[in-house]
């Protein structure tokens, strides 16, 4: 019993400062959203586990806790991902013809950590827009992300946020223009999940290497290709270098002339954010389709938001529609700022205990006007308290009064 | 895969306008809690699954969703109260010695309903103070829940609430002072269970039956004890009525001066909430130890919030603390309040898509003051919002303007 108290590892408990921090910055996101006229849904922590992983890769897979549901017998999952549950309530619930836009914030579980430092209980918050598959909504994701930040605390021109953009057409495209489009193909997924985490880490060495075996072997220019693509980074001189590197391909054409408009858009709306590609990165979902972006602050070195261009994910729920979107790990995010700002004490107020009607009046007034307002239980009146109360409820000249202390 | 949207029973997505009301509603309880000193916590989804369930009884265990941690080998719980991991947090993580008042709000997971239409996901909302045995802090606990109800709309004299107060030690003084202390220990669990079952029901039968039978077959007295505990209801005569029913015993007056004590200390505070006495009424988990307390509201049969004193619940963490609170469901609370109010929908202002900086300029200026603005995307000009826009942004004279629709 003496070890009751220990958690499993992985898994914290939010303390006060901390909780307050993540408390508002979950409000300040969601008033974000709304501002844009996301509306708030909240999909369950439990569902049936096909209807969890449905179309959304066996990384997600692997991160899901799964347990036995002693109503049906089946198997349940709780959910690793809310992406692909908000796409299955823009499928089936809601079934507007138009443009939905839908946001939502709690906690999903993961089996492993993401990272050796990784908490396997992030507060996952995302905004998503339905039914438009132009850039205008891609622009509109990625803008509301940067408000998001924006209202956390990384404000004006000196944010320090960078925003680095990519596209998932640019890897297809390749595959295609090199003459391989076997390697799109479900059997060809191991060999294909190999490149694209090589990519997405820059790896060379692995590249080259993969070049020389499977599908890739057979052709000349794939090492070439491979190894080029994770250059292309940094500014527009990027899009440059991934034209003369890449093979010829409508897909590629039409992804790079999608991120140089995008870029454009955010740079002119959004001056104070550093805007550059990283074309080779493609980490995370298995569902993205399109363009992606990764936005970057200092203080970590991994992403705060991830988002991009999804427009499969709700045809396995039976409706294909466009999608794009963001998501990020509030905890995470608070973790940043407390690193920037002091969590500030919210000053309260100290009241006596006592029967007397009029004190407990000028309690609830007090209060009612929002004012912190702690009672000293009889007993207790030299506890000390987390709230640091920098005034007092005193009874002077026969009225209670607010003083400071 | 055509099912692959169905939900598990008693699982359900949270929909818009159910979703913004439950987001005001976590807003308004934890700003009331925060007015009287209370802090946020966050305890984790999953714990282990001896941690957990540690000194709350069989109920919760039965409740509690059990699923295999990889990291450890080691079998973990998904929380199905969050009353006992706050208690840790207080026993373990702040080890204050004064008062310590926290509060919380997050979903928690049953295994079967509570109820035929209850969801197996309820939005827990609770708080607690620990570190005072005095019934200053029982106050504190009722006036705060009733509070929150009140600022959830419940407003008023004509609030609707009905609080009704009872009192653990009423049972285990009558089973003491029937010279029956062994239905107090583990051995007679079973008994003492459904006998607590039953006068939580008024199962008049069922009390006589049992009353016939096992330990209390022994006393004489023990089923007019039983049945007349079902009928000390009401106002304040309950209490004269249970000194008549109940043998003598000093936890008896004790508890009944206590909760006479309450009871006008309530009726005095909170003058437009219906206050009397259920103290057959025990349902509920079986930590509480002391004075009890159930609010119900117009429309809705079961209680709203239930709470109580359980000096016991940190005893297993180490730390014997006096605590006092309640909790409640957020989803019930708003499936109530929805019948009261039709969800207002948040007017919003419609704006054309352009390029035009000035336009997008007028439309972030717009967002920052806290307006709804959404933007038609090309193409979806003439899409049904779920955000009734009842004005638009146009262009007059050369300006971007504000209009009625």
């Amino acid at each position: 019993m003496s070890s009751a108290w220990l958690l499993p590892e992985h898994i914290a408990d939010v303390l006060p400062s901390q909780a307050r921090r993540l408390e508002e910055l979950r409000r300040v996101w969601l008033d974000v959203a709304r501002t844009y006229g996301f509306e708030l849904v909240m999909p369950p922590l439990l569902e049936h586990l096909e209807s969890l992983l449905s179309g959304t890769g066996h990384a997600l897979d692997l991160k899901t806790f799964k347990l036995v549901d002693q109503l049906s017998g089946r198997t349940l999952g709780v959910r690793a991902d809310s992406t692909p549950q908000v796409a299955r309530i823009d499928a089936h619930l809601l079934n507007r013809q138009g443009v939905t836009r839908l946001c939502y914030c709690g906690p999903v579980l993961h089996t492993r950590p993401a990272s050796p430092h990784a908490s396997r209980e992030p507060m996952q918050l995302g905004a998503e827009i339905y039914g438009h598959a132009g850039l205008e909504a891609d622009l509109e994701a990625a803008e509301l992300a940067l408000d998001g930040l924006q209202a956390s605390g990384f404000a004006g021109d000196a944010s320090g946020l960078v925003m680095d953009l990519a596209d998932v057409r640019l890897v297809r495209g390749m595959f295609l223009g090199l003459g391989l489009p076997a390697l799109l193909t479900p059997e060809h997924q191991a060999e294909h999940d190999a490149v694209v985490a090589a990519l997405s880490a820059k790896d060379v060495g692995t590249l080259r290497q993969l070049a020389g075996q499977g599908c890739l072997s057979t052709v000349p220019g794939a090492a070439a290709a491979l190894v080029g693509l994770t250059r292309c980074y940094g500014g527009d001189e990027a899009l440059a270098q991934a034209r003369e590197v890449l093979p010829a391909h409508p897909l590629i054409e039409q992804a790079l002339s999608d991120l140089a408009w995008l870029a454009g858009h955010l740079r002119r709306s959004r001056p104070g954010v550093q805007l550059g590609f990283d074309l080779s990165d493609l980490s995370g979902y298995a569902y993205y389709s399109g363009t992606r972006f990764a936005v970057y602050g200092a203080g970590h070195a991994d992403a705060l938001v991830r988002g991009g261009r999804y427009d499969e994910v709700g045809a396995v729920f039976g409706r294909r529609r466009p999608a794009v979107g963001f998501s990020l790990d509030l905890k995470v995010l608070g973790d940043v700022l407390a690193g920037r700002d002091d969590a500030q004490v919210r000053a309260a107020i100290r009241a006596p205990w006592s029967d007397d009607t009029t004190l407990r009046q000028a309690v609830r007034d007090l209060r009612g006007q929002g004012y912190t307002v702690v009672c000293m239980l009889p007993g207790h009146e030299h506890d000390v308290q987390e709230f640091d109360c920098d005034r007092e409820l005193a009874l002077v000249d026969g009225r209670w009064s607010v003083r400071s202390l």
